[in-house]
């Protein structure tokens, strides 16, 4: 079954543009002055198609899978943390939960292949493509017609999620080491300059992961194409996500990108659809080596800088709050005219 | 009256730091993956006396005056912008309205000097010293007493003001110039280190704004005593601002610290009593030139960047639900044993 994805259509609108910027310069404050918020509230108002732009029902689900290249000693942590940190999510205990519970964000984990059974749960969705992807030292990570389910399941599930804003979060032992892979390839860069301690490698622990991507990168060295080098090399996780994102997009919802493995999903969701760029909002930067400059191909500048490396989209909830002041100062900020404030003399 | 400031007791508690970094540990993360949130969570809990900081009542105060330096040209805007921005305030259209009324923040606005008669308003405290400033390029801005009486209103605001968290917002046409005098003198800084262009001056504006600021240096040249620089150069709100910081600190109190002004006020408040900078969290580092300068010279890192150059207290609301973020981590987040999760293996 050949994937046939959602047409994903072109933003670009200057009228739009140039209305959404007259209202940001007639609010009560000098020109310019809520620096990056009014790039956000510009974007927020493209993606909307509306001068007050109002966020609904923000949706945070934290993707989840295992990975068979952790055999090869790449983590920090083993295996087993994905699934307990999925029960850690559900049981509200985790960075994620508590960030979530703070700003009233639905949040759901979507097992997209962990290594574990899960007993039903409300916050729980199955979307399992496997146990696990396989090695991808030895293999493929994954069939392409796993791929392709991965990429279906994420499609489907956005069709049915309400609300316009899609929060991006991940939880998979390993998966510091696809993303790196994705981006190596994907932007022909030198692993190295992509790979980071993950979870808390020490140094010479990040040089054993180095060698194993490289043994990665170099049995897949004819894949280029970007869903094959996604199946070689990627997670479900990732993979559902791609959909997840491609979908989005498609139905016009804003898509709050979180660290470096989510935008290791937005860089593959780029390269199959480029304008799914322009719905993507970038949370923070991330202290994982490698993704600050992922954010620099993408030609992005992320929100916050607080030094976080914790991934299941905390770096996303942080952010919220002030996307929503961006949405919120649009909709609700007077004008110099309604306030009767006199305008600049000089 | 010789003004007599409370004592403000030395929050160095080695075995709390201890027993904190402990906590934060053992949370379900990766060691250190909370970035600056942990450095957040670490300071709240010192000021506050506890594991499990928990910040209650947050209240923040828009400190509002008006400057008789504006009469040399140093601002984009007229005076009367103050008035009709308190009233924009109050009538809740303002940046800072907006902020509060998402995040629940008790918003007040304390006028120490604005040239205006208000009519009463339950958001609004009389807290008036004079009708703004004298003008400071020709003689003190005000006399030793009316300093004292906005220090003093300050220290009463605080004792009476619920809660255990104050953030600092500021109105004042006219005010960065105050702030970057006081800067430049207390820190022994040139002048053009410390000024920018505040609500908007163009180039040629900010040469204009500098020479009438080294007018005002020269003419108070033998002032270096912190309370006759405030007296000489500051504004009234920057005044009151110092008393509330110190009696916020004096009662243990978190103090989160807006843009250039309220740093301004910081810097004043610690050449009185140093320790009060352990109770204070900088929100964010704003886009008026000065500002990174002063944060360093305070040996303090802020939280956002955003080039906010806004005032009004917006980056301390904007930061406001992060801070909580971190507040809430350390009492809410699970253990790694709680959660059942596996720890590091390498």
């Amino acid at each position: 079954m050949p994937l046939t994805l959602p047409e994903v259509i072109d933003l670009h609108d200057p009228e739009l543009a140039l209305r959404l910027q007259r209202k940001i310069d007639q609010k009560t404050k000098p020109l310019g002055s809520l620096g990056q918020l009014e790039t956000w509230a510009q974007q927020l108002g493209l993606i909307l198609g509306t001068e007050s732009p109002q966020l609904q029902q923000a949706q945070m689900v934290v993707f989840a899978a295992d990975h068979g290249l952790v055999q090869q000693g790449v983590s920090a942590y083993p295996s087993e943390v994905t699934w307990q940190m999925v029960q850690n999510f559900l049981s509200g205990g985790a960075c994620v939960s508590v960030l979530a519970r703070q700003h009233g964000l639905a949040l759901h984990v979507a097992d997209c292949g962990v290594n574990h059974q899960f007993d039903a749960h409300p916050g729980l969705w199955d979307l399992k493509v496997g146990m696990g992807t396989a090695d991808a030292s030895r293999g493929p990570a994954m069939t392409m017609a796993q791929c392709q389910q991965a990429l279906n399941n994420g499609l489907q599930l956005l069709e049915q999620l309400p609300g316009n804003v899609l929060l991006l979060g991940e939880m998979g032992i390993g998966n510091t080491s696809a993303a790196s892979l994705l981006m190596s390839r994907l932007l022909n860069l030198d692993i190295a300059l992509c790979t980071g301690a993950g979870t808390g490698l020490d140094d010479a622990g990040v040089q054993r992961k180095l060698t194993v991507l490289r043994q990665v990168l170099q049995l897949h060295a004819q894949v280029t194409e970007p869903l094959a080098v996604l199946a070689s090399m990627g997670g479900f996780e990732i993979a559902t996500m791609v959909g997840a994102i491609v979908q989005a997009a498609a139905l016009r919802r804003v898509i709050v990108v979180d660290g470096f493995i989510t935008t290791a999903a937005v860089l593959v969701a780029q390269a199959l659809q480029p304008r799914v760029l322009q719905r993507c909002v970038f949370a923070h930067q991330s202290g994982e080596r490698g993704h600050a400059l992922l954010l620099q191909h993408l030609r992005v500048r992320p929100l916050l800088q607080l030094g976080l490396r914790l991934g299941e989209g905390s770096g996303a909830a942080l952010a919220w709050p002030l996307l929503q002041s961006a949405a919120q100062l649009m909709c609700e900020m007077a004008s110099f005219e309604a306030a009767g404030v006199a305008k600049q003399t000089t």
